[in-house]
């Protein structure tokens, strides 16, 4: 009886006695609604007890007190859960009478809940600890409730992805929990099922028999369970208001909560779908999806539309698009002809939302997509006005568009920030067109997320977040991350909560029930896989995408993605054996296992393809073990494709579908799987060497020998390097390496290469102290690979080292920096958060972002919507270059610093590594300023032209290449140099930059070279 | 005793008495010289006797007669062959006296004999029917000698290269048979064995131990038989002064009448690899290969060389060049350092020439090559005086050198032609160097030689010929034409007498034995290979030499490769059975089956492999059975290698070695042998369909899918065009084509390719009876592939068929000259010699080259040597472009004019297709005049940067592709069109037109595109 002494609600299978409760509703605890509660509300409850059962193996009894105050079936319990909705319950109304509960919080609130335990609640018959959930309105009751779930340890996705909870024998809750949630940071928070074909349509035909509410129930309740409010149903071959069947979905959603809208070319709750069922020569609509010719027909299809649907609590698109995403009039419309009839569009539709919904047109929640070509109509250009601040779209909520892959376009400026209807933002995890799709599973990087969706929020994007998920399934954990920061901006935005961290704290909360080492294992390969997957997308690698050799960029790449293979496959070997079926597993499979292997797999096929490749242009015979390997890679895909449809007894069932290697196209149609190459060799016995991350070969016979040069050991921090010996016909090659210098040595001096030993890698070392002594300086260091056969031509592959001290040697003690990057070799390269100051400015400062782009972290100016017009401008130099800059904002700029030392003075080339970002306003201008030993450079990233679309360049390749590199050119001098780099504008996202003679281009990889060496931190 | 009645020499194993003859010497004619005949003179006499007993199965007994008149063994004789030289032999002088014989036409003439056959010899103890040759000098009587076995059927090749003759029982001469040679027309004939490594020095070591007199008396007995008289020995690793042993080499040849020479860049009688072994630090000759620090060492190393060497008869190189092929000073040397040092050079060497070898520079022989760097020193360029008219060149020959490639560089303008000492070609059959070499085996084009060194000739280059044979193996095909180039000019350069008929008489003279069918068949093998094998070398030839598709290139060729493999495979089978071994089998092999077997296998390989890249690079699986081709030709080239070691005991042991597949470099090193592409095929059942001869492809899916245009039909003579259908994945795919016109038929409707049938050709027909009658001729005709599939991705491939009647149908009648080429697709193609008038002009006149270049044939002005400066005047535009031209002749030009007939106007590109020969003189001028409709366009076929050697361009990719293109461009009318084309200057050698509208490039293919339709000759 100790309980009952305390404010403390209990959770449990256990009785007050400690015996197990028995019977079906075997829990300790009983759920109380009230009379005149939203139906939903206790549908939701009901799922919400059933998460109590899961968690503990005990199932809560629910009962309905009433005014009557009668209350049956709760003589039992030993506390109560309370619940209901402001205004609508009767118990809530009674407690908050009698100030057992305090609701100045709460009324009025959106989407609001106040959580209060407290001794007893002082209603007959519930005399009993309680708590009590008191929603503002009926989403914020709902959330109230889920919050319990999250209390239990209860995973969002334990419905829809069978990610089960641990057990527990009991959970206690006291005042300690007390707490009353903030309303929501954006309002309309939700995603969009997309692309749904082959892979969501096909399941849900499959597991549900179509797009009905049977199967919209698991989706709804997993939106609800992240605290979404908003949807947007699958469109492509589906009718969300037809399928239910009937209403039944649009009714679902409605009790529910779930604010229905459709996508950006469904206006006035019609499906696009459709309207291809009902059009024809004797329809009521007509036979033509065209305004002007058929506006009568159209006209009806959405006054229909509205008198079906109108009633549920929607976002009502407006506008109008083409059929399947296409442009709305041809390609002979004028600018002007497109906006008056989207004006016109607009009107017609206003219209008959006033009298089919709301004659207080203010009251209905009404959204128009800036999407693809619509954006124009709604700025216009110099000579035709366009819609912005029309009259017909006052209190719409202007849908503002990413780019399709993740990079915001226009944002609002400041003037236009106080637009009635705000603005909203449509992002993807998912995409279906140019230039490349991203169907198959998850490779959303969650600091790109974090960047844009924050830099949105900031520019005051704060009414409607929609994300495009495609087919759910695997985009949960982007999904929960999108949903988190846009329920809870402050707490999800903030800089020091890494997105790593964030990673961890989920995967501790879904996987409660695994080991620590395995939970950490798990953050770990989301953290490592997304990162990735997301340097070039699972669809649009090829085999040449990395480079083979240069950098060593394929063996390094291979290595992690191989890694993260085992480790994925060690977890699902221990729990596939610890996990009976329909329990964690599902979760486990489809959040980590199936996305991890699945692309580290398509990755690594691609990797061995250019290397097998490589090898097989070059004669070398290593190419044709390789072949094994690239049918071993596909037959993995296919087997793990098969695999899913058969997991937990087909949840996922044709989940894995979309087509994901070898893309050629945007889309899987005419998709290239790798080939094989195989080379039989030359006819004589010949070798070819090259150094690791160096694709300079040589075979070193007489007329084309090339002399291979090893710079590495220039690197103070380097002490070994590899030499690569590869047989390049099937005879035997043996080979003597020699060296005229006491200081190098190796780990086999002689060898032989062979069909049994294709490749021999010989290790190079470097002794530094006795290289200190070395009296004969002036001699060139030299390597020779020699071959020493009785019947092989003549072969010598000579590699002439260099080890010339680094220049800082020569330079006063203290001179350089700590950090300062010293030359070491052609070129140095440089993550971006390693600068060796970093100065704010009137309150701006870069900041680094952990974890972001395709190499270590990248760094942007805070705050993210400042401009810094003047950066370029010195004392000095008062005329100093403005270009296509117009100051918006005086301040000065912030910048950071980087020191790098050369061994030579030169005019260098600076390839700045930038995230492919968009100009961030109609101006179209994304600049910075590179400032090179004091002399400023403002440059232009993008030119005047850029713009964003199908068939756009440099827009497509850098989207592709998630990269854009722009180049700056400034003479250098010997020694120490000083870079500053300042931020002009938003969008500016620095990840690397490499500095190299400007007549001495890189060596292609496609992540550019690693960074080079900088002297230690004192 | 019938025959002692007649002027008449039989040569015969039976007496007289009709009985075969028994014992060693058993034939009944015996062989006569004088006393005081040369050695050599007699040594090859030995060698026509065997050729006598070769034939008919006796060997001839050989009696010297002195002016004693005493002559024992020839007593049983039934009849003689008396030879001599004149001035040297006892009995010629004797015949002379009594004038049996009248030398009127052979005395002090150069290598002339007189073949006379006398009833009886009135020499007392010869009083019998005789042939009696008598020379003017060695060479004249050696070859009045090998006259007889000429006349006996003996190929020259018959010690060489083991080519025996047919067998007769008896070979009777009568007066018939008596003339007077001629004199030679070149002075010095001859060839060079070089780049000897690895066939020719293998199997030297191996069948001779050595670069000896063993091995040097064969080459100097096949030399001489070609009627050649000089040579250049093996030089790269070969002392031919040394290695006979000692100086047997040198003494041999000049026994046997060979002239010897040295290379290039082995001056005064010495070898280049001799300094190597003589050089040192204590060597009297200095240890620097450098005039000007080593003068005296240099000096007495050439002293000596004369010393030793000058007393044999020898054209004596002068001139320095730097060690192996190189130049004489480094880089940093001006123009006018290398002239001076040259002058220096010649002036010492002809001071030792004067010393050594006579006083009288004018008898001696000398020659400077005019190689490589060489050329500009003799030419100099505007600041600096080149060696050109120097008194040190007086009556030294100055060898001007082709491209290494077979196209004369510089000849000699009409000034230069009086220089004393004349001219020199130095000509290819082999080469090792940029942009390729070409080593292997014979790759050489008669026609290509035949127009060159006539050009040559025309130029006045008449004093010396010798051609690089390499290996001299499988390069005796082209050594004989080119030997019987030089020593009868006139006939062999006759056009109406081809190359293709000079090929059928070699052949049948070579293999007499053989049925007529067979030498028929072998001559056209050796005309059809070598024509496709010079297309473009095999060494340099790649897997994307030829299209796989587009103009049906890589089919043709293959089918043609095919049946010379066939063909030659058939030969080989039917002569192992039938000829015994030491037979003409060897001869067969080499001169036949291992060049054409060879090449064409190489060329089906590297056809094999682009057609395996192609169908891999589209996912189409029958790429995969081509791998095991892919390997069965690699095998056989292998094989053939093999299998050379051994034929005929050995004798071409080694010859074969060379590397011969996918130069990557203009050597061996680092070639690539093609690599097998093994496709998996897409996971999804996939077609991919194309037209013949077109490489668009289309996979018929919805969102890539591409409209295939068949234009085949438009063509009068087309009448059926394949369909190629080739699954793309190793699932199952059923089709059915359909068409919406009558007219159109396949040979089948529907199918399924599979792994089973991977690539299914569907042949469809036009009926143009039915399409005449189609009433709706609007509707655009078309052909669609359906896919049939329940689970396949929808497939539709359209194919549009284009039948729009010809722009000729709608011309009056007559309009249009019989031989225009009507438009029937997107482009004409004309060969050459396909015009419809030739117009000549003050003598000269186009005249067709036939069987010259990549297809057809070549058309070329003559006379050769002629320019038309005037050639782009008109008489309406007297200002009509000069150009660079300049006139050294005012001539008008004469042309050859072309009719074609375009379906519309437009701007036209004309791009000639010539053969890439060398502008003729230092003003580096190549041009022609393309007029279109009366509108003429001077056209610079080269750049006047215009450069021939290494690393240059375009020269090297002209010299690899063996074309140049050069592209006119000109407005065109519909309708009815004229090209007319003149020369402008020589070296001017068309081969085809391909017209095509300016903004269409054609398609790529290697040979262009083939000729397409004109209307029939009436």
């Amino acid at each position: 009886m100790r309980y009952l002494e305390e404010k403390m609600v209990v959770l449990s299978k256990l009785a007050a006695n400690g015996r197990a409760k028995s019977g079906k509703n075997n829990s300790s605890v009983c759920f109380v609604s009230g009379s005149g509660e939203f139906s939903g509300v206790n549908k939701i409850a009901a799922k919400v007890r059933k998460d109590v059962e899961r968690v503990t193996g005990a199932l809560p009894n629910q009962v309905e007190w009433s005014e009557s105050g009668k209350v049956s079936g709760a003589s039992d319990a030993e506390s109560f859960v309370i619940f209901g909705t402001v205004g609508k319950s009767a118990i809530i109304s009674a407690l908050a009478e009698k100030r057992i509960i305090n609701l100045d919080n709460v009324k009025g609130k959106r989407e609001v809940y106040s959580f209060t335990v407290v001794k007893q609640s002082d209603i007959p018959g519930l005399e009993k600890p309680a708590l009590i959930i008191a929603g503002s309105d009926k989403r914020g009751t709902i959330y109230g409730l889920f919050h319990i779930s999250e209390l239990l340890g209860v995973s969002p996705l334990v419905d829809w992805a069978g990610v089960l909870p641990a057990h527990k024998d009991r959970i206690v809750l006291t005042e300690k929990d007390n707490f009353v949630s903030k309303e929501p940071s954006v309002k309309y928070r939700g995603f969009f099922i997309n692309d749904e074909w082959p892979a969501f349509g096909n399941w849900t035909m499959h597991n549900y028999g179509g797009f009905n509410a049977k199967m919209y129930e698991h989706v709804f309740e997993l939106l609800l369970r992240m605290k979404g409010n908003y949807l947007w149903p699958a469109m492509w071959s589906a009718r969300f208001s037809e399928d239910g069947p009937g209403l039944l979905n649009a009714e679902l959603a409605d009790e529910y909560g779930v604010i229905m809208g459709a996508s950006h070319h469904e206006p006035c709750c019609r499906n696009g779908e459709e309207y291809k069922y009902l059009r024809g020569k004797d329809s009521i609509y007509g036979d033509a999806w065209n305004f002007r010719a058929n506006r009568e027909g159209i006209t009806r299809f959405w006054e229909d539309g509205l008198k079906r649907s109108g009633k549920f609590e929607s976002v009502i698109t407006v506008g109008m698009r083409g059929e399947a995403d296409t442009a709305i009039l041809g390609k002979n419309a004028t600018l002007k002809d497109n906006i008056d009839l989207l004006r016109d569009v607009l009107k017609t539709q206003n219209g008959l939302i006033k009298k089919y919904v709301n004659a207080d047109l203010d009251k209905v929640p009404r959204m128009l997509a800036l999407y693809k070509e619509v954006e124009p109509y709604f700025y216009g250009d110099k000579d035709t006005k366009g819609l912005m601040g029309d009259p017909e779209l006052d209190g719409v909520t202007l849908m503002l568009c990413e780019d399709n892959h993740g990079h915001l376009r226009t944002v609002p400026t400041e003037e236009m920030r106080n637009h009635k209807g705000g603005y909203g933002m449509y992002y993807h995890f998912d995409y279906h067109g140019w230039p490349y799709s991203y169907e198959w599973t998850n490779t959303t990087s969650l600091p790109e997320v974090k960047e844009q969706m924050c830099a949105a929020y900031e520019f005051g994007i704060r009414e409607l977040w929609i994300v495009n998920v495609g087919d759910i399934f695997s985009n949960e954990f982007p999904l929960s991350y999108f949903l988190n920061l846009a329920y809870d901006y402050e707490k999800y935005s903030d800089l020091d909560y890494t997105t790593e961290q964030y990673t961890k704290e989920w995967t501790d909360f879904q996987f409660a029930s695994l080991k620590k080492s395995e939970r950490s294992l798990i953050a770990s390969v989301l953290t490592r896989y997304t990162k990735l997957a997301r340097m070039r997308r699972t669809e649009c690698i090829k085999p040449d995408t990395f480079h083979p050799v240069n950098f060593g960029e394929s063996d390094m790449i291979l290595a992690e993605a191989e890694k993260i293979i085992a480790d994925v496959e060690k977890l699902n070997r221990a729990l596939k054996k610890r996990i009976v079926p329909e329990s964690l597993y599902a979760g486990f499979y489809s959040q980590v296992y199936f996305p991890a292997a699945g692309t580290m797999n398509v990755l690594r096929l691609q990797l061995t393809s250019g290397k097998n490749r490589w090898y097989a242009e070059h004669s070398i015979l290593a190419a044709n073990p390789l072949c094994a390997k690239i049918r071993k890679y596909l037959e993995f895909d296919k087997s793990l494709v098969r695999e899913l449809d058969t997991v937990d007894g087909g949840r996922w069932y044709a989940m894995g579908w979309s087509e994901h290697i070898g893309f050629q196209n945007w889309n899987e149609e005419d998709n290239q799987l790798p080939v094989e190459v195989k080379t039989a060799g030359a006819n004589k016995p010949r070798i070819v060497v090259w150094l690791d991350g160096d694709s300079s070969v040589s075979i070193g016979q007489d007329w084309t020998r090339r002399i291979l040069r090893l710079n590495a050991f220039r690197n103070p921090e380097v002490s070994e390097v590899y030499l690569n010996i590869a047989t390049a016909s099937a005879l035997p090659f043996k080979f003597e390496i020699k060296t005229n210098k006491k200081w190098i040595s190796f780990d086999t001096t002689k060898g032989e290469v062979s069909p049994k030993n294709l490749l021999q890698k010989v290790a190079v070392r470097i002794n530094r102290k006795l290289l200190a002594k070395d009296g004969n300086k002036d001699e060139t260091p030299y390597i020779g690979v020699f071959g020493v056969n009785e019947s092989a031509p003549k072969t010598l592959v000579p590699i002439e080292v260099d080890v010339r001290p680094l220049c800082d040697a020569s330079l006063p003690k203290g001179e350089l920096p700590a950090g300062t990057f010293v030359q070491t070799g052609d070129y140095i390269s440089i993550e971006a958060e390693h600068f060796v100051r970093n100065v704010a400015a009137n309150g701006a400062a870069f900041k680094v972002l952990p974890g972001y782009g395709k190499t270590l972290s990248a760094i942007k100016a805070f705050p993210v919507t400042a401009w810094f017009p003047t950066a370029a401008q010195t004392e000095n130099a008062p005329n100093a270059p403005k270009a296509r800059a117009s100051a918006e904002n005086s301040s000065h700029a912030p910048f950071v610093e980087y020191a790098f030392a050369l061994d030579e003075a030169g005019s260098m080339n600076f390839d700045f590594y930038l995230s492919p970002l968009n100009p961030v306003s109609k101006k179209n201008l994304l600049q910075f300023v590179a400032e090179v030993n004091g002399a400023k450079i403002l440059k232009d990233v993008v030119p005047p032209t850029f713009a964003v679309g199908d068939d756009q360049q440099p827009w497509g390749d850098d989207i592709a290449n998630n990269i854009r590199i722009s180049t700056v050119t400034a003479q250098c001098k010997a020694g120490l140099n000083i870079l500053r780099v300042y931020p002009v504008t938003p969008a500016f996202v620095l990840e690397k930059i490499v500095i190299h003679a400007e007549n001495k281009p890189m060596p292609y990889s496609y992540l550019g070279a690693p960074e080079t060496y900088r002297t230690p931190k004192n």
